[in-house]
């Protein structure tokens, strides 16, 4: 029988052609391409990138499986203690032309830690989902959370509530009074066997939360995808992108992570949106559209009723 | 007798007026807008911001001057030890509309630490100034460094060689095996009285510095200004300015301990661009003049025959 990580990794490939074959599907016109890359202390990755497509003006759908020696400073960044450690994950960051069809993030991974033997001295799940619109369509976002609701509650009821909340918590702009990168999703991240789960219960919760992405994104593309916008609503996305860029190059911290590390540049940086405008103090006029999303990303709201 | 930070505050406030005219009237169209602003903690700053000029697309030239308790975590960023501390600058980052016009980037600073009885603990000057060009023409990059150098000369003709090759030290993206951000100039820090100089000959040169900016930046404006471009240049860039928002959000650390200890965020956050791309992988094609560029930001060279 395969080890744990040997099987989460066939999940992760076959999930990566199943995600982009999904999105090629939507977009009608781009393919992504694949990067094969080789790490040099260990393992090594898969980017496949889109460009320039009807639908998405940019994306990355990439895996990274790794393994070598842990240097102190990286150990440090992660909070752990280890000698070496293993790796995989899938990443990956959709950012379409429409301004009305909103950006998405999803990461999966698991990690192993050994101690100077080779022995395993840890080893956890984490992952999730985010939605970041640049127009507000309430539907929409119940949309997005429900099936991100389903997929927590078919293994514990009490997931959704806690994983949407350190969503909120996690994309975060801090330096701009907690106004957050989009309207949330869910996240969980050190998910170790403890009292009521198992390993086993987070590889299938976060190989379930994987499956159900294209369900969870998709049908808002296809809502969205055709609705006309003027200028004023692309550069008003343009705006909001430069808060994408300012989230994940100050405060994200695998991208900081993998930067530290010596991790591919490329890879890291394809989340990064295609093109972006920087102004100074923009300010959305009172009752306007854009005004009523930043007044959702400043205070998160409960998009199901689930009280 | 003004003690020497009101002196060096005064002459900012009057340099900040110096260099927002000479680059108005080198516009010729934008003015800059003055935003004043209090710090919650002690002090405050004056944020000038100029946009959509004939010249100039965005820039600013603030002015801080701010002081108050020291927070353990700011203390750790600057690698300092006080209680309280005195801080005044101007800094400044212009953009250029046209992509034959380098941007630019200079710094003024004092700072002054206390101890728990409010003595003076340390003070020590740092600044220097910058450019940042998206095509290279060598005539431009020798007559800047030749403002520095002659500026540096005037008080010991040690300092350039070492402040210039800090310069390429310090604005320099890593996570991209040391490309630097642009063709450099001068960076000089934490000049404290030494065996060889008081602190008063730091001040002077820092005043000095400031006052040859525009002699330095001016004459290439007005000679790169009226060139004709083409959308291939205008995109490359954008492209290169996203080089730059990776240095000043990722490294820069100005502005991680301004939006690490709470700063104004738009003062801090204007250097940014005002359009940006991030495309994935880009490569100079061979031969280019884009890639002409890129030599010497990754192989930084001496502008002056100065050996």
């Amino acid at each position: 029988m395969n080890s744990l990580k040997d099987q989460f990794t066939q999940h992760l490939r076959i999930l990566q052609s199943e995600i982009c074959q999904g999105l090629e599907q939507e977009d009608g016109k781009a393919e992504f391409i694949s990067d094969v890359w080789e790490r040099q202390g260990g393992g090594g990755g898969d980017s496949r990138v889109i460009s320039r497509g009807d639908v998405f003006e940019k994306g990355g759908v990439n895996i990274s499986v790794v393994h070598g020696d842990l240097s102190p400073q990286a150990a440090q960044q992660l909070n752990v203690h280890g000698k070496s450690f293993f790796a995989c994950g899938l990443s990956l960051v959709i950012h379409p032309f429409n301004p009305f069809v909103p950006t998405v993030h999803a990461n999966w991974r698991y990690f192993e830690l050994y101690d100077e033997n080779g022995l395993p001295v840890d080893q956890w799940f984490g992952g999730g989902t985010d939605l970041t619109p640049y127009y507000l369509f309430e539907e929409d976002a119940t949309y997005f959370h429900s099936v991100q609701k389903k997929c927590c509650d078919g293994f514990d009821t009490a997931l959704y509530r806690k994983f949407k909340e350190q969503c909120d918590n996690y994309f975060s702009n801090h330096h701009r009074g907690e106004e957050r990168r989009g309207i949330g999703g869910i996240f969980f991240d050190h998910c170790r066997e403890d009292a009521q789960h198992d390993l086993n219960f987070w590889k299938r919760f976060t190989e379930a939360n994987g499956k159900v992405f294209l369900d969870g994104y998709l049908p808002i593309v296809t809502r969205r995808k055709t609705t006309s916008f003027a200028d004023k609503h692309k550069y008003w996305q343009e705006i909001r992108r430069g808060r994408y860029v300012e989230f994940n190059l100050i405060h994200d911290r695998g991208t900081l992570f993998g930067i530290r590390t010596n991790g591919r540049t490329e890879s890291i940086l394809m989340s990064l949106p295609p093109t972006v405008r920087f102004d100074y103090n923009d300010i959305p006029a009172t009752g306007s559209e854009e005004e009523k999303l930043m007044n959702v990303l400043m205070h998160p709201k409960q998009w199901l009723n689930d009280k």
